[in-house]
């Protein structure tokens, strides 16, 4: 396990050879870079196009047991660092998706690697506990270092799980037992409760349903699909729930210039909010709670403004619903500040804020009244993964000894004003550009232009990823730096320069 | 990490020690014992009642965090060895539960231990890839060297998942995607199919069923949960489906006995599934699959015969649903074959089965026809974690090496018989003692009576755990052996002794 690590004196010396010596390149910095990554490349590094021989060898390969047609390329997961993925063919490629925004502090960070070697940790890999009877002796104290140091304000308890659908699931069911509760007034099913419940009857099973919003996504289980809306293949031929669909701003950028249209823009979906809560409780389906994301994701990175969040946190005090915040791809720092709801600068921001892919575990936090009062309701054999936990304690270490949230924010800004500068040098093919912290996107005039950008892209040493019908939106890791930006940059201008 | 590993020799005769000097103790092997296991404690060992002082006072302080209605202490792990769970009070017990049925091979086995320190494999832990894009180079081999390496007859298709619910939903979905494009006669949606399934409505998402069993359990998430009925608490308030629902065998015990009797309630049951595929067909709510247990387990350990599953595996193929067997807590040896459908004795077994707990990771098995054609259908972040991967292999590994499937037989026969044998001593509290390999159960004659010896019996060193009504079952490890059976037997003998 020796790596290369490279000095801080000769990364940047590499870096400015790089640099410089792009073709294009109109990003030089202009200020002294302020932190290197020590563990990092230098540099994409393209041997072949990717996927090359190797991963359409492997990929076929798997193609025997597996459907491929979602695999972009196989990895040398050893070989990668920081924020290089290496793939089998030798190609080193600066990542700006982070295993679909999931890699919070870059690959094989030696932090972590530390952690593994360590004897200490090594029975809580190899001993999975079934947390929710059989607890480990460090699992108070764990969570307490590690999710609980992240709490979003007015919530101090969390419950893990073992993914993002795994976490809305429950989160879902604990919205509605909290609904039915409050309905009965007490928390104390009827026998016919009880007996109907088994048969999938009412009033067991009630009529309940979550609001959610055109565009979101919020995972593929049975109840969280009900909630997703952001493309067809997602939902295609499964069966769901007559759930209101709400729909979400659609904002115009850059967002300061169109205030008064975008205020008009989220009035007119607030109103619809209103209006579908009143029809649903009307049709026998209350909604017990409504789900969002601080920007949705997958469905295009579609921002709402802070005044948009508050005011439906008060439609949802008003009505008696539940609000209930999905950070599953916005957590974890990425928009400069842990959660993207700190964004909205209000102190009691939701009732259930769920999390996974940065986090490394799946969960979610909610306010004392949400939790069930008796066991078993919400359960299941694993409630998540020690393992995990552990890695995520380490990762918020690093990230408050490395100040990775300033970090981010100076890199963010440096990538979005890049970005607005290509855009307005190729007004043909890009349009608004957007983005808080590194969690950034642009469009593309057309889908198909989108994924031959991203492919040429790839091509010359950055990964990236698509959202919503053509857009592409910048995922990298929290150790993404200003440099890593002009590096992207410099690539995409001559990808455009080239497609012009 | 110095483990004090007992020897075979010493083991051994601690081993005689605490058996002749158990009180009431009738259990002494007449056989030599067969295999020891190496690196397992000798015997339990009980300092306080459970939970003692020191769980107590960390359910406590994890109460302030989660709910802990249903924790039953806390335990340390890193003490732990093969069938042997320790406290965190010192308590050493004999463990006939495994975390639900989740530990394949016992605590901290050595082989386990090894894994982790080969330096090859920390990438596998600290990079976790978004498997269906970007999978790791050994991805292929390891799939083969692991769960293709006992794929059911039939099956060369795997799909792995994070956990239980997450493979019976995707499992759902699969079954779901399979029956319409069945429908459709291609794979191809219409325009009108792709616009409604965004907005929850049919075509897109067509209004199917999946066929399921009273007292089955398939998991809580909201697909799976509308498939499980076994206890109103799993259930309650949480909105579900309108789908058919059949009732499974009430056999009578042991099986053997009542061959006519039983047959006669099968073929009851059959009826009645081939009757509501009819009904929910007219419904205009196809059946597209249906979900069985080869064992109820959380259910209440109830079994139905070969014939019976045969039976509706052919129901299947006449009423053209797939057939999904659930295998999550039946597979992975503790039946004495690897899957408790090989006892059904057929080549083509199932359209699908899912695993989960003792194989480490979650996931599915499903014929050729079953795997969506396109990208994206079954799909999320994860779809897994290659690190699981990993210690199946050599979970699997032990198992082949040292003959644990024959050993499960064994042991499981010690145990079975010795139920026997204290169910006609104590034939007032204990009746319907069954089982296949160590997947054993037993029913005590009320709620709270199975409750008390629950209790009783872990406070002299073995940890069991509930089923049902008023089951107790039995769940241990693979490397249980029949010395082991006989430690259980003769504390469970003592309890009961205590009762009467």
């Amino acid at each position: 396990m020796a790596f290369p690590l490279i000095t801080r004196q000769l990364a940047l010396s590499l870096q400015k050879n790089v640099w410089l010596g792009a073709s294009g390149c109109r990003y030089v910095s202009k200020t002294a870079t302020k932190t290197q990554v020590e563990f990092d490349y230098n540099g994409p590094s393209m041997k072949t196009s990717v996927p090359g021989p190797r991963s359409q060898e492997l990929t076929k390969q798997l193609g025997d047991i597996q459907n491929v047609g979602a695999v972009n390329f196989f990895c040398n997961y050893e070989e990668s660092r920081g924020n290089y993925l290496v793939d089998v063919d030798g190609n080193r490629m600066l990542d700006l998706y982070t295993q679909i925004s999931s890699i919070p502090i870059g690959y094989n960070h030696p932090a972590l690697l530390k952690l593994m070697t360590n004897p200490n940790n090594l029975s809580t890999f190899v001993n999975r506990p079934a947390l929710g009877i059989l607890p480990p002796e460090n699992f108070p104290d764990k969570l307490t270092e590690s999710l609980l140091s992240v709490a979003p304000s007015g919530m101090t308890r969390v419950q893990t799980m073992a993914c993002g659908s795994c976490s809305n699931e429950n989160a879902f069911k604990s919205m509605f037992i909290w609904y039915k509760n409050k309905e009965r007034g007490h928390s104390t099913p009827s026998d016919e409760d009880l007996r109907t419940s088994v048969i999938n009857q009412a009033p067991g099973c009630p009529d309940l349903s979550i609001l959610s919003f055109m565009g979101s996504f919020h995972g593929r289980t049975m109840g969280c699909l009900a909630t997703t809306h952001s493309k067809a293949i997602h939902k295609l031929d499964v069966p769901t729930f007559d759930w209101p669909i709400a729909p979400f701003p659609r904002l115009q950028y850059p967002l300061e210039e169109f205030s008064r249209e975008n205020a008009q823009e989220e009035s007119r979906c607030l109103e619809e909010v209103e209006d579908l809560i009143v029809k649903w409780r009307q049709k026998g389906k209350p909604v017990a709670g409504i789900v969002v994301e601080p920007i949705q994701a997958e469905g295009g990175d579609n921002h709402a403004s802070p005044d948009f969040f508050r005011s439906l946190r008060n439609i949802c005090r008003k009505h008696g619903c539940a609000f209930h915040v999905d950070e599953v791809q916005t957590g974890g720092g990425t928009t400069g500040k842990f959660w993207a709801h700190e964004h909205w600068g209000v102190d009691d921001p939701a009732d259930i804020v769920s999390f996974s892919k940065k986090l490394l575990t799946g969960g979610y936090f909610q306010k004392d009244e949400l939790q069930p009062d008796k066991a078993y309701r919400i359960f299941n054999t694993w409630m998540g993964d020690p393992a995990k936990n552990l890695f995520l304690a380490e990762v918020l270490n690093v990230i408050r000894r490395e100040n990775l949230l300033e970090e981010v924010t100076r890199s963010g800004k440096a990538l979005l004003n890049g970005l607005y500068e290509l855009q307005a040098q190729y007004s043909g093919i890009l349009s608004r550009a957007r983005g808080q912290g590194t969690f950034c996107a642009i469009d593309i005039c057309d889908d198909e232009t989108r994924n031959r950008i991203l492919l040429k892209t790839r091509d010359k040493g950055v990964i990236l990823g698509g959202c919503g019908d053509r857009s592409i939106r910048f995922r990298p890791a929290l150790i993404f730096k200003e440099y890593h930006a002009h590096i992207f940059l410099n690539i995409f201008n001559d990808v455009l320069a080239q497609l012009k």
